[in-house]
């Protein structure tokens, strides 16, 4: 795939078009997304599923990244779509999903939500607690319809590196597996939901691909349990998204301990075939040993198939000592420098050698608003373009106004037009939601 | 004051309002300001100041808040404004500051903000590197006018307790006190900038008056310096804000430092009153030992103004285990946890026994959505009111959409009629932005 990021005669192209010349006609800061490079993530992923269990569904997430035409492009590739609340459902049913194609995630759905969601079809509720189960009983009751169910189960894995505080984060979502048949058994007695579906996911930019084979293991037999002690027919099980992706360096509690363990083999993320082989694999087999057929693996991801769909076109504002401020920071890309590093490139100094250090700071008045620290890079200047790479996901759907509106965002088309995804804001857009 | 939280009869008010009854008629989650609360706090500051320097002036920062009818009543009670940015110009513009009651603060502006805060007759521009300070002159000189610039100064005050990492961090703003003279050096060569003022800003949160103390002193002797040197009249010196909230529990790292050190005079931040006092005199004391009159002191509070005149109403969605889940979070009220520990109050359980240890979850799919661990409580089931404090500062402005939209908001004012600050967001607020 060179759909992403090439350079060549000192150029950067993206989506193979070359940023140098198209960004004089814009101004910065500026998402870029390229529709090429979402195809070429979702046919390498899909079909590095299929290849080892052909009944897998793809699943985007909503919550990623929720512009209507990188829903389109993931809806026309065959995705479905996998919402987080009522807004989520609206948005994407704006891009073309139907109800029928999505699942709805969360531990905290508004009962309006919940109506919503009902009235629009919704595949299957991934729920994450007794409380949220009743809720969606009596809302389906009131409305008069059944609707299909997962529990979101947590599988307990240790991850071994994760200790003490973090580990008690991990139990934050989903059902302990030990609780997992009592609540299905519960679920039977209600009148409104069918559960059918087992649901988790293990955390986010996993690294190495044997955190999933123990979880499909887990909620393979779980399945079995079901259909052995409940005569429950699970027809889905979801292990949710989380893989990694390769060009992000993940600077997480995870890696460092890896490192200082001298563990180098998933300190950067398994390819995407290798997850979907050893996932899928395994997802068979443990089918085969439980002696259950057809069910369907589904598959949630986000970052993987967005991150480095998308980069943030900035220029330099001002150089201090070390310091250079770049015109987009944590306002448009929130993620914090604490657990992912991403890539730089000097669009117009290519070639040009990385001798400097730097720490690259965005515009908001933050302590916090900081992209990098200790970055090689070549003698800046004010007005320096700074391209930073993977901010395709949970970029625009986590930011916000802080001191300064959001930018535009362009979509480079699979024939290579310029399309927009959203126009800049305009002081308005906030002036009208505030009442004088 | 007792304009804030108050509980009598197990009752909670806020700003004299009964919570109980009074939330049965809206929608959570809902934002509850207090100008009562808004106005105790801004007369308390603004008085501790001048009882010891009369010519203190009030900047409010406008990042930390910037509803229209809270910056007017700060406007009624005397405040000028910090704006951070053209958009903060122009919605303090609308609650009624004009150019001349404001000053622009930031490390990266853009021209555009330059330019149009130019237009609009900013007073002074708190300028951040040398960089800033060119493109301030050349905007200027385009425009055809004279700016007051002030430099903010970086005082170079080593706060022991923080070392490396977070000390590389401090230094990412303003201009390191020994390359202060230079600087103003440089800008008396432009003829567009008209440098009579100093800047600073030491930190947020800061609970020990003392760093002030060390930093007038060195700004104070700058001031001398630069009349001696370079016979610059300094009018202003602005020592920002970052006077901490004694409502608030600052987990940070300063804190956990004082604690393990057994140092409890500051762990809890000093009073305003004390604040004012201790930097009052300092002020006056090193204007007198220098030989300088006249020196307007400017403050810049944000969150000592509008953190406890804010609370978020929510309700309990889920329990599960001890984790409860309430409908607003961190897409409401970004900050951290690691950083800032806020109360809770149970608003229909007051009184009762705080016996059983939760983890109280915000709504959104995101393991950080956190806003208290190990928090004791009563005995909680879903629909309880669950009252999260001190909610006022930098939680609308860096509020955003992740996968919710963004709630009412309502005033209580001095006569205690309710008015709204802003209506909820629909989902065509963002469905107008994105282009199908």
């Amino acid at each position: 795939m060179n759909s992403g990021i090439t350079i060549s005669n000192r150029k950067v192209s993206f989506g193979g078009i070359s940023l140098t010349e198209f960004i004089e006609k814009y101004e910065t800061p500026l998402f870029l997304f390229s529709e090429q490079r979402l195809e070429d993530n979702y046919k390498a992923l899909e079909e590095s599923f299929r290849r080892y269990y052909p009944k897998t569904e793809v699943f985007f997430s909503v919550k990623t990244n929720f512009e209507l035409s990188i829903l389109k492009t993931l809806r026309r590739l065959g995705s479905k779509a996998e919402a987080a609340s009522a807004l989520e459902v609206i948005i994407a049913k704006k891009a073309g999903f139907e109800g029928s194609e999505m699942v709805l995630d969360g531990p905290a759905w508004t009962d309006n939500d919940i109506k919503f969601c009902i009235q629009k079809n919704i595949s299957t509720f991934n729920v994450d607690s007794i409380d949220e189960l009743r809720r969606v009983n009596r809302l389906a009751k009131a409305i008069g319809k059944k609707v299909k169910i997962s529990f979101r189960i947590f599988p307990e894995i240790r991850m071994s590196i994760l200790k003490s505080f973090i580990e008690g984060y991990i139990s934050k979502f989903g059902i302990p597996l030990s609780q997992a048949v009592e609540l299905y058994k519960e679920a039977l007695t209600m009148d409104h939901v069918i559960p059918c579906a087992i649901s988790t996911h293990i955390g986010s930019m996993i690294t190495d691909p044997r955190y999933y084979e123990k979880t499909v293991q887990r909620l393979v037999k779980l399945a079995a349990d079901l259909r052995d002690e409940l005569g429950i027919n699970i027809e889905a099980i979801n292990i949710g998204g989380g893989f990694g992706v390769q060009s992000l360096n993940y600077y997480s509690i995870q890696n460092v301990i890896l490192n200082k363990a001298g563990i180098s083999q998933y300190s950067k993320a398994a390819s995407i075939e290798e997850f979907g082989k050893r996932i899928g694999q395994k997802f068979a087999k443990e089918l085969k040993e439980n002696k259950l057929s057809e069910i369907k693996l589904i598959v949630e991801p986000g970052r993987f198939l967005v991150s480095d769909s998308g980069i943030l076109i900035t220029r330099v504002v001002a150089v201090k000592d070390k310091w250079i401020f770049i015109d987009g920071g944590i306002n448009l890309i929130p993620e914090s420098i604490f657990f992912i590093r991403r890539g730089f490139l000097i669009a117009n100094k290519i070639g040009q050698e990385a001798k400097y250090e730097y720490n690259i700071a965005g515009p908001t008045l933050n302590t916090a608003d900081v992209l990098a620290v200790n970055q090689k890079l070549p003698k800046m200047e004010v007005g320096d373009l700074v391209i930073v790479l993977d901010s395709g996901a949970y970029s625009l759907t986590r930011s916000n106004q802080f001191t300064i509106l959001r930018p535009d965002a362009l979509y480079i088309t699979k024939d290579k037009k310029i399309k927009y995804l959203r126009k800049k804001e305009q002081p308005d857009d906030i002036l009208n939601k505030l009442i004088p």
